[in-house]
C-alpha cells in the first residue's frame, strides 16, 4: 500500500501546491519515538541544552526569508505578521535558554537531618527531572509560535525532554523546513537528530499519544480534537499528563461608566482585537457584555464603522472557512440576534468580518442561544447588551472556562471607585488571565504570563506560554541519605552549580 | 428504603462493634459538596487558615487518648504506633500552617512592562489561587496521617480548598471523631462546618468524584480502586486533577560488596522494614535483589532469623487477610520459589510474616513469575538472588513505577568506588524517592520530601507528603494591566504581605 501523501495547500486558492511528505505509519511513529527516547541522555547537560536553544533561534533567524515565504504560502497570514511571529518564536527559545541557565525550574530543596521533627527528618534532597519524550501537537493558527519550534517544543527541550511533533496539516511544508533547521542546530551541538522528531497524519497523532515511550503531551487546537487526545492519554495502561489548550470565548465586560467615557475607543479597540489575524486567535474576544442604552450604542456604532472597513481575509484552510460561514449563519439566525455588520463568506476563498448583537437576557439561561457561548473561530464576535448588573452576573455564571477575561473600566473605576475591584474578582474564577482596559490578543512571553485556564481553556492547570511552561515536563525526585559522592551536582551542599534553592528551610537565591 | 448502615468492625475478631454512621445518598453527597463550595470564601484569609490548621493540631492532641483508643479498636495497629502517627499528623498540620504563613507557595511573579521584549511585555502579575472543593479518599493503613486529618486534607485546607472526605470503611468511627474535632477547630475561627465534609460508602465515593463542584481529588489506596476513580475523574464533562497514590513494589538492590560487608545487618534491617505495621505500608520493600552466593546467604540467614521471630499480626480487615493468604500461597507455588519463612495465615484472625526467594533470572523476562513484581499488601517480601549485574539490570528494566527505590552499598561504594553512583542513576527513573543504605518505611514530612513516583505509584507527578503537596490544589492566574487599586495585596508592587516573589526577573526572598 502506497504511503498517503501530505500536500501543501494554498489557502488563497484551495489548490494543492506540492507534496511535501507522506503520512507516518505506525512503524514510523514508533521509530521517531524510539529515536527521541534514545536521545534523552544527550539532553542531560543544561549548558548544552541552553546553547542548542540559542543556536536554534539563530538558525531560524538566518533562514527567516525562506521560512516566512513558506509560511505565508501555506497560511496566508502575511509576511508582516509572520515575520513578527518568527521573531517572537526566537525570543521564546532564547528566553527558555535563560531559564535553563538560571536553574530555578529545577526546584532544588535540601533538608539536612532534623531529629526534632515528628517523625525525624533524614537527609533529603529533591529536584526535578525531565519526564521523557514529549509529544507536541501543533496549532494551525501560529505556524511558528505554537508549532514545530513553538512554546511546547521550546519548553520541553529546555526541560531536557526530546520532542516528537505531530505537524499541523495546514502547514506541513513549513513544518518540515523548521524541523530541519532545529535538527541542524542540534547537530551543531553534537545532539542526535532524534531530539526533534516530526510526523504527519491524523492516525500518526493517535499512535503517538498511545506510544509507551511517550511521557507527556502538549496540544493546541480544537475542543473536539483535544478532548479525544486527552481521553486517549488518560486511557493508556500508563496514563500520561496531557496539557491541551482547547478553546476559549474570552469574555469582555464593558461597564456603563467605561462605555460612557470612551465607548468609541472601546468599539475601535474591540474591532482591532477580534479581527487581528482574521480572528484566528485562541484569545480573540468572542463575547462582549456591553450596556444597553446610549453609551453602549456609541460602542456598537464605533465597532460597526471599524469592522465595516476591515478587508475580507483568507482563513487558514477551507474547512475553517466553511465552518465559519455556517457557524455565523446559524448564530445570526437565532431569535433577537442582529448583525450590524454581517460576517460570512467574502469572495470565493475569503471571509468577511462582522459581529452580532443580542440582548444579554437571552444568554442568562439555558436554551438555543447557548450557541453564542461557544467559540466561533474567525473574525466574529457577539455583543450582548445588558440592562443591569444582574444580567452581567447571570451571563458570567453560565460561561465555561476561558483563557482570558477582560473588563473595560472608567478612569474612576480603574482607580478603585464603584464596581472595579468587584468585577476583577468576579472575572478571576472564569479565566487564566484577567485584563483591565486592554485586549486579550497578544500573549507576551514572560515569567508572569499564564496562558491557560479552567477547562476547556486547558486540560490542566498549566500554561503553554511563559517561563512556567517548563514545569509541565518535569517530575520531582527525592534522594534520601545519599552520600555526597553519589549525589548529582545540583543537590550537593556546596551548590557547585550556583542554583537557587531552598536550603534547610531558607530560600537561597 | 432504609439508609445502609456503616459498621465499625474489630479486625482482631472480625466482629461488628457498633453502627457509627449510614452511607451517604447522592443527595447527601451533593449537600456536603455544596456546603464545602459555599465555604470557599471563608478560607480566603491566609491568617485564618494557618490559625485553623494549628488549632486543629491542638484539638487533635487534646483528644489524643480517645482518638488512639478508637483508632486501635478499628485498626489493631496498637497504641504506640497510633500515638506516633497522631503526633506526625499534628506536626504535618502545623508544618502546613508554616507554609501558609511564608506564602512562597503562592508563586508570586511580577513583570513590569518591557518594550524591549518580543512581543512587548505589558504589566503582568501572576500568583496561584485555590482550585475549589477537594475530594479526599482516605487510606486504610494510616488512620490518622493519610485519612480525615491527613496530608491531603491538611495540604488542601492550607491551599484554601474546602475538603469533602470519603471515609475509609476500615475506620469509620474514628473518621467521624476526627471530622468532629476538625469542625470544632473550624468553629473556633468562625469557619463554617462545610470546610470539612465527611461521607461514607462506596457509591458515595463515586458520586463525589463526579460532582460538578468538586475541583480536584486526592486518593491513597489500591491500583484497582484508584484507577477506577482516576478514570471517572478523566471522563467527567469537565475533567479534574486526580492525585492518586496507587501501589508500589519498592525495590531494593543489595550489592555484592554490601552483602559481604554487612549482610547480617541488611537482613535484620530488611526484616524490620518489611514487617513494620504488619507490612501494611505503601513503601514496604516488596522486592529485594540480593547476590547469589555466600554473602547473599548471610543476608538470607539473618532475614530468616529475624522474620521467624516476628509475632503474628492482625491486618486491617479480613478481606486484606484473605487476599494476603491467597496472594502469598499463589506466589509460593511458582516454580523455583522457596519460602525460608512461610508467610500466611497465623491464628484465626492473624497472619504470619514470611518471605520468598527466587532466582533473579526467573524475573528477567515476562512469564508467570511476573506475579512477584506485583505488590502484595502485608508482611511478605521477595528476595531475588542474582548471579551478575546484568540480571540486576534486566529485572530493574521490567519494574513498573515505584514510590521508592533503595540501594544497599558497601562503605567503599558509598564513598564513590565501583558501581555506587551508577546504581543511584539506574534507580532514579524507577521511583520518586531514592535511598542509599536506608529503608523506605518512614516517610518524613519535609520540604524536600517526595512521596510519589511513576505510575502506578502515583497518577500525577505530585507528592502527597511534604511541603510541595500544597501545589496540587492551586491554579495560576495572571493579571494584565490591572491598576494597583484593584490588585490583590499579594501582587502589589510594595509587597505589603512580604511574600517571596520573582520581581522583574529577580528572585526576592
Amino acid at each position: 500500500m502506497a504511503a498517503a501523501p501530505v500536500w501543501s495547500v494554498d489557502p488563497r486558492t484551495g489548490k494543492q501546491r506540492e507534496q511535501v511528505a507522506v503520512e507516518a505509519t505506525a512503524q514510523e511513529v514508533d521509530a521517531a519515538v524510539r529515536a527521541a527516547h534514545d536521545a534523552r541522555g544527550a539532553l542531560t547537560d543544561r549548558t548544552v541544552r541552553a546553547a542548542f536553544l540559542r543556536t536554534a533561534a539563530d538558525e531560524l533567524e538566518a533562514a527567516k526569508d525562506q521560512l516566512v515565504e513558506a509560511a505565508d504560502a501555506e497560511t496566508a497570514l502575511g509576511p508582516v505578521r509572520l515575520t513578527g511571529e518568527l521573531a517572537r518564536t526566537c525570543y521564546q527559545l532564547r528566553a527558555f535558554a535563560g531559564i535553563v541557565d538560571e536553574g530555578a525550574f529545577l526546584d532544588v530543596v535540601v533538608n539536612h537531618p532534623d531529629d526534632t521533627a515528628t517523625p525525624p527528618i533524614p537527609d533529603l534532597r529533591r529536584y526535578k527531572l525531565p519526564l521523557g519524550v514529549v509529544a507536541v501537537y501543533s496549532a494551525s493558527n501560529f505556524p511558528f509560535a505554537f508549532s514545530v519550534a513553538g512554546g511546547d517544543t521550546a519548553s520541553a527541550l529546555a526541560a531536557g525532554c526530546p520532542v516528537v511533533v505531530k505537524a499541523h496539516p495546514d502547514h506541513p511544508g513549513l513544518s518540515e523546513l523548521v524541523a530541519k533547521v532545529l535538527r541542524r542546530a542540534a547537530a551543531r551541538h553534537d545532539l542526535p537528530e532524534g531530539v526533534l522528531g516530526l510526523v504527519h497524519g491524523f492516525e500518526a497523532g493517535i499512535e503517538l499519544i498511545k506510544h509507551p515511550q511517550v511521557a507527556a503531551a502538549g496540544f493546541t487546537g480544537s475542543i473536539r480534537g483535544g478532548r479525544a487526545l486527552f481521553d486517549a492519554a488518560a486511557a493508556r495502561p500508563v496514563p500520561i499528563p496531557f496539557h491541551g489548550e482547547l478553546g476559549s470565548l474570552n469574555p469582555v465586560v464593558v461597564t456603563e461608566a467605561a462605555a460612557a467615557e470612551r465607548g468609541e475607543a472601546i468599539g475601535a479597540g474591540l474591532a482591532g482585537s477580534m479581527t487581528l489575524g482574521v480572528g484566528q486567535f485562541c484569545v480573540k474576544p468572542g463575547l462582549v457584555l456591553a450596556p444597553a442604552g446610549a453609551a453602549g450604542d456609541t460602542l456598537v456604532k464605533s465597532l460597526t464603522d471599524a469592522v465595516s472597513n476591515t478587508d475580507a481575509g483568507v482563513l487558514l484552510d477551507h474547512r475553517m472557512r466553511d465552518n465559519f460561514v455556517a457557524g455565523v449563519a446559524e448564530r445570526a439566525g437565532l431569535p433577537d440576534v442582529e448583525s450590524p455588520v454581517t460576517p460570512g463568506a467574502g469572495g470565493e476563498h475569503t471571509v468577511s468580518a462582522g459581529f452580532l448583537t443580542v440582548p444579554a437576557s437571552r444568554l442568562a439561561q439555558a436554551g438555543e442561544h447557548d450557541l453564542l457561548l461557544e467559540e466561533c473561530f474567525g473574525p466574529v464576535t457577539v455583543v450582548a447588551r445588558y440592562a443591569d448588573e444582574a444580567e452581567v452576573r447571570d451571563v458570567l455564571s453560565r460561561l465555561p472556562g476561558n483563557l482570558t477575561a477582560t473588563v473595560q473600566l472608567s478612569d474612576g473605576e480603574a482607580a478603585g471607585e464603584g464596581r472595579g475591584a468587584e468585577l476583577v474578582r468576579e472575572l478571576t474564577p472564569l479565566a487564566g488571565r484577567v485584563l483591565v482596559n486592554g485586549w486579550p490578543t497578544g500573549v507576551a512571553v514572560a515569567a508572569a504570563q499564564h496562558h491557560g485556564g479552567p477547562y476547556p481553556a486547558t486540560t490542566s492547570t498549566s500554561t503553554s506560554v511563559g517561563g512556567t511552561a517548563i514545569e509541565r515536563w518535569m517530575r520531582p525526585v527525592a534522594y534520601q541519605a545519599v552520600p555526597e559522592a553519589l549525589l548529582p551536582a545540583e543537590l550537593q551542599d556546596d551548590n557547585p552549580l550556583g542554583l537557587p534553592r531552598r536550603f534547610n528551610g531558607r530560600l537561597e537565591r
